[in-house]
């Protein structure tokens, strides 16, 4: 914009930089800041910049820590069951499985699913990580695949089972497909109502 | 969340104080920056704080200013007719009008408008040092009263209006309402509509 302080412009970049923040937002959000007390402003700072020094990711399923811990609190939490390995591609995927609060195996978590034309490929996820994590293991494991019902995930999913179909300790799963609860049938897309009508079970 | 580092729910805490920033957002905004690489995060931590050094405000209009000048770069451009303010109730209005790059008068930033529901008076707003500025003036002055054409808006208008009716050299105008460009007719509201009536001039 025209005439603004070089340092209005310069976190107006930053915010805009952040997904689904577009430059008319950031700039609402820059001038919603500039008019807040001192104090909240140079806290807010500290509050981003702490996650340089406050977070750790989990060296055994890549999940988020605070840096003082060596593993996350669910790795390291006895009552979970470690025969049961859930992937996702994202620390926010697990998250949602965290607060249903059914689950109580563990995580393994990918940061992100193969995407060629995102230039991603299998070494830039934490599958060697997941790799190692299951040579270690020699009794029953289930690995439940689920990455995000799209091009990528199902991409991703497909080549996980490539990978690891011939160890014979580990059962590979993955989430159901069908309708979601609260949807409206006559709104469903052709693949959910496919997929719903080809996993149907006994009513 | 359920077990997540304190330090991510602070910052999440942070960026849903921002406005149009709810709790999911705010997560996501969180984790999009824990995975940045670490010198982003520290520079944007930095742009944040340096709005408590570098930002000023003008003593003259209260447009958003670096903290090396006195007045604003409008204020204190002698190209800009002084004899013209235009009152906006935001930093944003303001270069809303100079985004279009017509208007070459003064501007006057109120920071708000009154609202008796949220507690704002007319001393919450920078309308005493509008009449200061009004004072110091013996030539004609036309005062462009753009402040948001909703209920809030209206009564600072007005208010303004009764304010310096009194003083001869002041003329009070306002921006014109009526159809926006673009509009369709058949969408438009009944006060819109009735204020293009009544506002019609000669094709």
């Amino acid at each position: 914009m025209k005439s603004l302080p070089r340092s209005i412009e310069r976190l107006a970049d930053y915010f805009s930089s952040l997904p689904g923040i577009g430059p008319k937002t950031a700039y609402r959000l820059v001038f919603h800041l500039v008019h807040s007390p001192r104090e909240h402003i140079s806290s807010f700072a500290e509050a981003i910049n702490a996650l340089t020094k406050d977070i750790a990711f989990c060296g055994v399923c890549r999940n988020i820590m605070s840096s003082d811990n060596t593993t996350c609190s669910i790795c390291s939490d006895e009552k979970r069951d470690k025969s049961t390995i859930l992937v996702v591609e994202d620390i926010l995927d697990l998250f949602a499985f965290e607060n249903i609060g059914t689950y109580d195996g563990t995580y393994h978590v990918l940061g992100g699913s193969i995407s060629p034309v995102q230039g991603i490929g299998p070494d830039q996820l934490s599958i060697d990580l997941l790799t190692k994590r299951l040579k270690t293991h020699t009794e029953e494991i289930e690995l439940i695949i689920a990455t995000n019902p799209n091009l990528e995930g199902e991409a991703t999913g497909m080549y996980l089972k490539k990978e690891y179909s011939h160890m014979s300790n580990i059962k590979i799963s993955r989430l159901a497909r069908g309708l979601p609860s609260g949807a409206d049938l006559e709104y469903a897309d052709f693949s959910t109502l496919d997929k719903a009508l080809l996993g149907r079970s006994e009513y």
